[in-house]
C-alpha cells in the first residue's frame, strides 16, 4: 500500500511517500511558501508526483494522501481553519487537492493531533489506549487520546498543554500574552533563556559553551550536561519539573497510561526525567503515578508519519462503519 | 418506565423510585452502614421493595437499577474496587444485587461519573457534547465527558480535579497528604477553613456570624456575602479564584463546551464565579474561554438521578449495539 505523506509546517515542508508499515520510500525537504498556501499546496502536489515518478508508481496506485498543518483543523471537512502564526485561514486543504488528485482520498489533521495517531500505527501508542503525546520543541504542544481516539474539544483545541499555568510566583510572558504558561518555562526556547540568566549570573557556563565548540541552546546545553556540567544538569532538572508538573495536571485529569513526547527536547528526555518524576510525585494524585514517560520511536520524523496515519485511520473508520452497516 | 435508585454516599443513602423523566415518585434517606456494605444492600433492597409495595407497583416493572458509590467503580463488571475512606473493597455490588433481583439490569458507577451522566438525561448535559462535571462539597471531585461518553482513563480515576495543584507559595495541606490541592482550597471545607484563619484575625468577622444566627461554615459564609459583609465577599472570591484555577488546566486540556458545578456549594455559584471568571481570564488559552460555568438544575438530587440515569445509559448502549449488529 502507497501513501502520500504531506507535513507542512510554519517553516519546513516535509513530503513523501510511504508505506502502511511505515517506511518511507522517497521523501523531499523544502521551506513552506508562507505568502501563498494555495501555491505552496501547488507545490507539494509537484513534488509528490515528482517522487511517485522516479518510484515508477502509478498515482491511482495510492491510497490516500494525508495532510497535517500547523494550525486548527476541521478534519472531517479538510479545512485549515486558522493557523495565527502564517496567517492563513479558511484554506480547503482537501477540496483543492482532490481538485488535483482526482479520486484519492484526502485526510488532514493538525500537525500535533497527527503525531497522537502516527504513535498508534507506527510507533509506541500501539501499547496504549489512553495517553497524552506532548511536543517539546520551541514550543509546547500536546494531543489527548482516549480509548484509542482523539480528544478534540468544542473547537478542536483540545490538548493545549503549552498554556498550563506552572509558574505563578515568578512567571516569564508567554507568546500567549499570558504568564507562567509551560510554553514560557519547559520549552527549548524556556531553555535557551535559562542558559542566558545563568550566563550572566556566572561567565564560566558561557565559557564551557565555547570550549565545547556548542551553542548557547537546548542541544549544546544537552552536550554540557551529558559531559557532567552541574548548571546543564540543573537546567534541564528545573525544565523537566516544570513538565513534570503540567503532566500532573493532565495525569489527574485525564488518568493516562503514557505519556509519550516527541519535538526536538525529547532527544534529552533522559536529562529531563529527574525533573518530571519529581514534580509527578509530588504534584499528581498518588493512585494516579504509576505512568510511563518514554520518547517517540518515530524520532524527527513523527509528524510525517503521522500524516501517513492519516490515510490508515481513515480507512480503518470507513472500513469500521461499513461493517456496521 | 419505572426506574430503582440507590445513591449510596459515605455518610446518607438514598433509595428512590425514579421514572425515565427524573421524577421522583418516593424516596427514602438513611444513614449508610459502613461497618458492613453487603448488610447494607441487605437493607437498600429491602427499603426499595418497600417503596415499590406503597407504590403499588411490582418489581418485575423495574427497567433496571442504578446504583451510585462513593469510590472506585468497575463498572462493565459491577465492583466497587475500593472506597478508600469507608474501607470497602472488591464489593460484588452488581452481582450481589441481582441474586436478590433477578432479571432486573444492575447498572453501578461512581458518585461522581454517575452526576456527569445524569446532567445527559435529566439535566443541562443534554445541551453539550463535551463537559466537565464539578462537585464542590466537603471536598473537590469531578468527571470529563467527550463525545457524550464518560472519560474513565487507565483505573477509572479521571477526573481528580480535587488534586490539581493550584497554590504552590502557601499550599495547605489535603486529606490526600499531598499540598496546595485544588480540595485543600476551593472545597467547603477550605471555606470554613478561611473563615477560622480570617475570625482570628478579626474578631469582628465571627461576631457578624453570631449576629445573623448562622454558623461558620460555607453556607452561613454565603448568608453573610449575600447581606453585603466584604469579607465574606472575598473569601468566596478567593475560593471562587481556586476553582478558576483548577477549571483552566482542565479547560486548556479538554476545550470543552461547559463546566456543570455541582454539590452543597454549588448553591453560592454566583458569589464564586466572579473570582472563577478572574482566573479564566488570567489562566486559560485565550480562544477557548469561551465557556459556560452552570450550577447543575438537579441540585441535591444530582447524584440520585444520576443513578437512574445509568439504567437509561445502559439500555441505550443495549439498544445501541443491537442496532449495529
Amino acid at each position: 500500500m502507497y501513501i502520500g505523506a504531506l507535513d507542512i509546517g510554519g517553516t519546513k515542508t516535509i513530503v513523501a511517500v510511504v508505506d502502511e508499515k511505515g517506511n518511507i520510500y522517497k521523501k523531499e525537504k523544502f521551506s513552506t511558501n508562507t505568502s501563498d498556501i494555495y501555491a505552496h499546496l501547488d507545490y507539494c502536489a509537484c513534488v509528490l508526483r515528482n517522487l511517485l515518478k522516479q518510484l515508477n508508481i502509478d498515482e491511482r496506485a495510492l491510497s490516500g494522501i494525508g495532510v497535517t498543518l500547523p494550525g486548527i483543523v476541521n478534519s472531517e471537512k479538510g479545512i485549515l481553519i486558522n493557523a495565527p502564526y502564517e496567517k492563513w485561514e479558511n484554506v480547503q486543504v482537501s477540496a483543492y487537492l482532490s481538485d488535483m488528485f482526482h479520486s484519492i482520498s484526502i485526510f488532514c489533521e493538525n500537525d500535533v493531533n497527527a503525531c497522537a495517531i502516527g504513535e498508534q500505527f507506527f510507533g509506541i501508542g500501539k501499547k496504549y489506549e489512553n495517553y497524552i503525546w506532548m511536543t517539546v520543541s520551541t514550543g509546547v504542544g500536546g494531543a489527548v487520546v482516549n480509548d484509542s481516539k482523539l480528544v478534540k474539544g468544542m473547537n478542536g483545541f483540545a490538548g493545549e498543554f503549552g498554556h498550563l499555568k506552572v509558574e505563578y510566583d515568578d512567571p516569564d510572558i508567554c507568546p500567549c500574552g499570558q504568564a507562567g504558561c509551560l510554553e514560557a518555562h519547559g520549552s527549548g526556547t524556556a531553555i535557551s533563556k535559562a542558559i542566558e540568566k545563568r550566563v550572566r549570573k556566572e561567565p564560566s557556563f558561557g565559557e564551557a559553551f565555547n570550549t565545547a565548540l556548542q551553542k548557547q541552546d537546548a542541544s549544546g546545553c544537552a552536550y554540557l550536561a551529558k559531559s557532567g556540567n552541574k548548571i546543564a544538569v540543573q537546567i534541564f532538572e528545573q525544565t523537566g519539573e516544570y513538565l513534570g508538573k503540567g503532566i500532573s495536571y493532565c495525569v489527574n485529569i485525564l488518568n493516562p497510561q503514557a505519556v509519550i513526547i516527541g519535538g526536538g527536547v525529547a532527544a534529552s528526555l533522559d536529562l529531563l526525567l529527574p525533573g518530571i518524576r519529581s514534580a509527578i510525585e509530588k504534584y499528581t494524585f498518588k493512585p494516579m503515578q504509576d505512568i510511563e514517560i518514554v520518547a517517540t520511536p518515530l524520532g524527527y520524523e513523527a509528524a510525517l508519519l503521522g500524516a501517513a496515519s492519516l490515510v490508515l485511520q481513515g480507512k480503518e473508520q470507513i472500513h469500521g462503519n461499513e461493517g456496521a452497516k
